[in-house]
């Protein structure tokens, strides 16, 4: 019996390490038992939605792990393992599967996350891919545990990810680990519709509003570089465009101080605002002018409102 | 911040169990420990391909949650959660995504399986349902054990899936877990492709070949409805149509025995040939004459012969 894709990926494939006792080729992978809490997550990413027809299949596999690399990172969590399942279009040649496949591992390979099963089938409509991805904690962070007073913190810097950086991100995995290990974290989560978007949701899980102040913003090169094309202002790309895939959190001042003094982390940490009891969230202009924050984003260049009524995505 | 479909969800899921700590309305879900091993598996089924624009969404979702529950029933396990993501046609009102999830909660009521998380998107193309499903086993049973003189064994009837049960199957599920705390099972896996095709991959996985009588073959009252329509022989719809979702599993003579004498399987169990050194596969007609039985099968109404170059899915 013959399937080349079959041989080319279990040969691919053949090194399990532990705790994978069963990877690729049999009806489920088993995993040994973890001491650890185990936690699971699944994303699709779709042609014409978060990628375009003429993307790599290397990107799109890359941004396909990534996303739920990103989620497991906002438990504070460590992956093991992920599954990739794929409907792809008829008209690509067999070569497309395995260069998803490449792509898949590429992102893997940054954290030694194995792949561990999936499937594949043809179709004659665009590639839809769908990971699921397994990792460990022993105390995952969760995004209801914001406290009045925190500081709410993000990674990295924020908006015009459609540029560039949403099919190549590096997901925050190192860097939530380090901190779930090493801070007090009340609450965290990552930022992939829009860090208002996003908190409005934290806050809403947590039963708390908050504070944000647009001179703490890390807005991006690249949501300055959108703001040139568009006009729509940059701190509004930092508050709403979506896939940033930074973390955001949030945590006591005390430990927050000891953080921003922490040489270990090397990516930017930036302090953005705090918890408050008052179930509002706000924002302070550069100008020292007080408004509501709205929970707005653009997901997949879609503009979402208060409402969401518009919304065209759903993660559960 | 107001999202009718998330709020229903929240409510219809509200309930957790054990080993489930946290479900749906984080970044992931969270078990908890197991001492048994964790057995993952994850699936797609493709409008157009594995249904039909006309198969009603309570059937997409039942049919999505079944056919991955039927692989963890093909590891001998008990299935936990699942995870359910989906590519869904703007098309389709609110209710289509609801109806979805009320069909996957069907399948999984039977079996007292928990929905952890998930997602879905819309788009302007048809449906893609993948779902992930986690469960449990102290040895989980593999496709590659079977051994020289072990009898193959097979649940229920076989072949015509088509007409009607590969929508509203019962995974076998309870039977799996009975046979594999109860018996000593060498190998079982699901059979999904086509029992000759399925065959030939334990076979292949077990570094055996086998034996396989015509007059043993459990043959379903649709292998042979569908053979008036079609022509084609209900012995060969047995052997090679898809979407069975019966249990393929090999065991010692002397279990075998045992096991066709057990009361408390409800549902029939054939013994349909013998497991042999020899690495090839053998099929002995109803009038004694010897043939080799090729490995094809059906996937998806479309026939796979040898070398399966024709295949559009791939399962990993």
């Amino acid at each position: 019996m013959e399937d080349r894709f079959l041989k080319w990926l279990y040969e691919r494939m053949s090194f399990f390490k532990k705790p994978l006792l069963v990877g690729v080729g049999d009806d489920c992978a088993v995993l040994a038992p973890q001491k650890e809490k185990i936690v699971v997550t699944t994303d699709t990413i779709l042609e014409e939605v978060h990628f375009k027809p003429d993307t790599s299949p290397e990107d799109v596999g890359y941004k396909a792990a990534s996303v739920s690399l990103s989620d497991i990172a906002a438990m504070g969590a460590k992956p093991l393992v992920l599954f990739a399942a794929a409907a792809l279009p008829y008209k690509h040649s067999g070569g497309y599967a395995k260069r998803i496949v490449e792509g898949i591992l590429d992102a893997l390979g940054m954290f030694g996350v194995q792949l561990a099963g999936g499937n594949y089938a043809l179709w004659s409509y665009p590639a839809a891919v769908t990971t699921t991805a397994l990792g460990v904690s022993a105390k995952p962070l969760l995004r209801s545990g914001a406290k009045p007073n925190d500081l709410i913190c993000v990674t990295g810097s924020l908006g015009g990810s459609i540029l560039e950086k949403h099919l190549r991100f590096t997901p925050r995995v190192n860097e939530a680990l380090y901190l779930s290990q090493n801070y007090k974290i009340n609450a965290m989560m990552d930022i992939s519709d829009g860090l208002a978007l996003d908190l409005s949701r934290m806050m809403e899980a947590s039963k708390t509003g908050c504070i944000i102040f647009e001179s703490k913003l890390p807005i991006s090169e690249d949501a300055i570089r959108l703001s040139k094309k568009d006009g729509i202002s940059p701190v509004r790309h930092a508050l709403s465009d979506g896939e940033d895939f930074e973390i955001l959190f949030t945590m006591p001042k005390q430990e927050a101080k000891r953080l921003l003094n922490d040489k270990k982390i090397r990516i930017p940490i930036s302090v953005i605002g705090e918890v408050s009891r008052e179930r509002a969230m706000y924002f302070v202009r550069a100008n020292g002018k007080k408004e509501r924050l709205k929970p707005e984003g653009y997901i997949h260049g879609k503009r979402v409102g208060d409402s969401l009524k518009r919304r065209d995505c759903r993660n559960w």
